[in-house]
């Protein structure tokens, strides 16, 4: 069937089950269910803390078929996900499904798990290096599942995804569950992304490298969610978890981007009071914000909020009371986590509340302009940042649908041509953010918004920007690198998009 | 059929249905749900300010046999109950179930809706002033169900206690429903009480006095849980809502009691380094408050956390170093609000975090040591904090009988005699604690420690204090008083007191 996102799925897939096929950004969030969940109580008497993984891999009655889950907020430096699968294998079960909001590099560890059949599934938002290529290579049995952030909390919370054991890397935990982001040698600041997790999962386990007296202060998951903790040596790598590395590029195309891009906003007429920003950590996005903060600053223009993963750069904002306040679902580096920590202005949010369309109103609601980035974008504006042209996956939505779906002005910044590719194509490999949630692709050469913003073109009239058709921006690029080859691969499914709702807006297929 | 408080309880109470009788206090709490909620999502376009009270209960489909749940944070300053029941009242609507954690003398005019058959259910924890006369004296259709705090939780988050509507009282709400206790002239602090129902009411409404731009700063209750706001004038009475008074008693009879429990603490061997610590805002516990404190810094004691609702008294024991941390479900004075607002150390909890039997593991869990109050005690250590001797409600648990089950030492303070009544009797009007988890009753007259705390009788062998059987120290008091005239009552249930777990644990019936 072809769903509106205009590509053709099946109506079931193998290992993935029924197809809801993607209906439109907005069709699907007028009601919705969150899951009853079943839980083991704790009286006074009982001791939580657990000597080892493997005791609490049994105490929780670890067998084949389990959904595991995972939060990435150590990112390249987390060791949890690859200490506890090992110490699953060992135990000899198989048939594991992991659910872990992003998979890094550091995961390699599973590539081999994959092969041997001890893991058999994976639910993720992002993933890239050695898994994310071992899953386009058709090594692991189910397609993988890829969410947004939105969605991925959506999932949990519904019972769509139903986690036997989560396990919450844990950079302070106290004797009875307590856990914070902000003290330890591992301190990555908010911990957004295990909320959902910690809620809803039949069993929760903190990993820890600080195991601390009670009680824990400041707390951001409590004690009530938590079943057992185990304390290790180290939980991550540092460097691999937080970056000093957010920084403005000094590409003059980046630059030049995001110069155009801090125009359009400013045109645009939402950069006044009470203006609502999000970025992301790259080089060109950051860029965007300087750009944007320079603007705030000569028209005096105080803003309410930034949000997303959070980044010095945004830190740097609200000190300068450019921002009333934060809401943060990951720090980035380690002035946003020194921030998260010491800044009562600077919220934690959950990903629940940072992007599930299915509750009262998540924060991307209340963007007024995001900024995203893009691997590919097709005529229709739909954007890929799952899969590289050549069909490997090497990334995933994240937040940039929940986020394109609620902002007010959704912006792609990115470069016309990347390695002697067009950016800007007939037809995406992959949709990851469908196109009638992004307003507009910021390149180096032009400008393109998208037609249902009649609003929007009607208000640029007689601007100075270099605006265009999308047709146009795609020829442009086409003039420079030719026609480029279409990968057209009719493989097996080695992954399911699902757009933040829980419908299928695109699979991914095998790389031949 | 006998429960085991050993209290005679029907099989099944007409307008309450099958009674299953309390078991114990700690029978019930091995496995547990969480129900499953139902919701309106809210989408980037929807507004969620609402003109009026009216519209918004039209909004929510309000009709005959509703439940409607209120929070207790503005105390006797609460404008918002009433202000809500009287324009349910005026769109005709009947038989109203009220879930409010507590009621309070201002809350006298729900006595006409009572009358009139708008309301006519309710469930509280404490209810004092008309509202528990005209109970008592059975006006009520269907018999009061008293929970305790965390039982309130359990029933809420367990599906128990369905509400259809939940009307936050709000000091500070924003524009998309984040809410907070610590701004505003109805500043009232921790708003613990409310979380249950915010997350588990079909539909929640924010009432403020004081609605501010997006977005609020800090959030306690968060806008993926609120579906409207409607701004009001004034949601309370600041001199209603915090007192100045939470003073240490003056009267001799009080500090001698006080001087006993404190030093009963102290050779129970808990008051070391890592101590918890909860009391009620009572002059006479505020002074075991004072005693302990001087002991604490004398053999220069650090404590670990109290908890509770929280009186300046205790914020002055945080500031001095004497615990690490505060845990804040409400916020007894002015002292409190400020602390909870600017001490990261006060911490908030929920309901639900606080007492709930039925998570993984609530915060009175923690205590070593909780002072508690009583109306009446029994030769069984039962007691009785709910109804008066002469059968009328003036009370129920609180978090009475959840701090007696967590805390390692339960301590009741209490004068032996109190208008020519001796409180320690036969047998208690109203079971509200069962004496299993009750540790020690102390009297100005003399101490009873539980016969089943084998260990702390042992410990306090050879000691000074005036320790008695509760035998003796019932004879002790009825020397001075005679026999009391036993109230007996086998009138109509107007009431159902629920244990933590749910079970009953006895009932009250109307007063002749």
């Amino acid at each position: 069937m072809i769903n509106a996102a205009l590509r053709e799925i099946p109506e079931y897939i193998k290992g993935y089950g029924k197809v809801k096929p993607f209906e439109g950004a907005f069709k699907n969030i007028n009601k919705a269910q969150k899951a009853n969940v079943s839980l083991n109580c704790k009286s006074s008497n009982d001791d939580k803390v657990v000597s080892s993984i493997e005791e609490v891999l049994k105490k929780c009655g670890i067998r084949d078929g389990m959904t595991l889950s995972f939060h990435h907020h150590l990112r390249n430096g987390d060791y949890v996900l690859n200490m506890v699968m090992e110490e699953v294998a060992r135990l000899g079960i198989k048939d594991i499904k992991v659910a872990a909001s992003s998979i890094f590099p550091i995961h390699e560890p599973l590539v081999e798990l994959i092969k041997s059949g001890v893991v058999t599934g994976i639910y993720t938002n992002y993933m890239s290096g050695p898994v994310a290529q071992a899953v386009s290579l058709g090594y692991l049995k189910y397609p993988a599942i890829m969410h947004t952030h939105g969605g991925r909390a959506r999932a949990i919370e519904s019972g769509d995804l139903h986690i036997d054991i989560a396990f919450i890397a844990s950079p302070a935990c106290d004797t009875y569950g307590n856990i914070n982001g902000v003290e330890g040698r591992a301190a990555c600041g908010s911990l957004g992304y295990a909320i959902p997790d910690a809620m809803y999962a039949d069993r929760v386990v903190a990993i820890t490298d600080n195991l601390l007296p009670y009680p824990l202060c400041p707390i951001e998951i409590s004690q009530e969610y938590v079943d057992y903790i185990v304390a290790v040596e180290e939980i991550g790598d540092p460097k691999g978890i937080v970056s000093g590395t957010t920084k403005i590029t000094k590409d003059p195309v980046g630059l030049k981007i995001a110069k155009l891009a801090s125009s359009l906003i400013e045109e645009s007429g939402l950069l006044k009071d009470g203006f609502s920003f999000q970025t992301g950590a790259g080089g060109t996005t950051l860029a965007v914000a300087a750009y944007v903060k320079e603007i705030m600053k000569r028209k005096n223009i105080k803003g309410s909020f930034a949000a997303g993963g959070i980044t010095g750069y945004i830190v740097e904002m609200l000190e300068e009371g450019l921002f009333t306040s934060l809401f943060d679902v990951q720090c980035f580096d380690l002035k946003a986590v020194q921030s998260y920590r010491d800044n009562k202005n600077h919220q934690g949010m959950s990903a629940s509340m940072y992007g599930n369309p299915h509750n009262k109103g998540a924060v991307v609601n209340m963007l007024d302009v995001m900024i995203l980035g893009a691997t590919e974008v097709d005529t229709d504006f739909n954007v890929n940042v799952t899969t590289g042209s050549d069909g490997f996956i090497m990334g995933g939505s994240g937040g940039h649908s929940d986020t394109a779906a609620g902002a007010k002005l959704s912006i792609v910044t990115t470069q016309l041509i990347k390695g002697r590719l067009p950016i800007v194509a007939d037809r995406v490999t992959t949709v990851t953010t469908p196109g009638e949630t992004i307003d507009a692709i910021v390149t180096e050469r032009g400008i393109a918004i998208n037609p249902k913003r009649k609003d929007l073109i009607e208000k640029l009239k007689g601007s100075k920007l270099p605006i265009m058709s999308i047709e146009e921006l795609k020829n442009l690029a086409v003039k420079i690198t030719g026609i480029p080859q279409r990968y057209e691969n009719n493989g097996k499914i080695v992954g399911v998009v699902e757009y933040r709702d829980g419908t299928v807006i695109d699979v991914i297929r095998q790389v031949q």
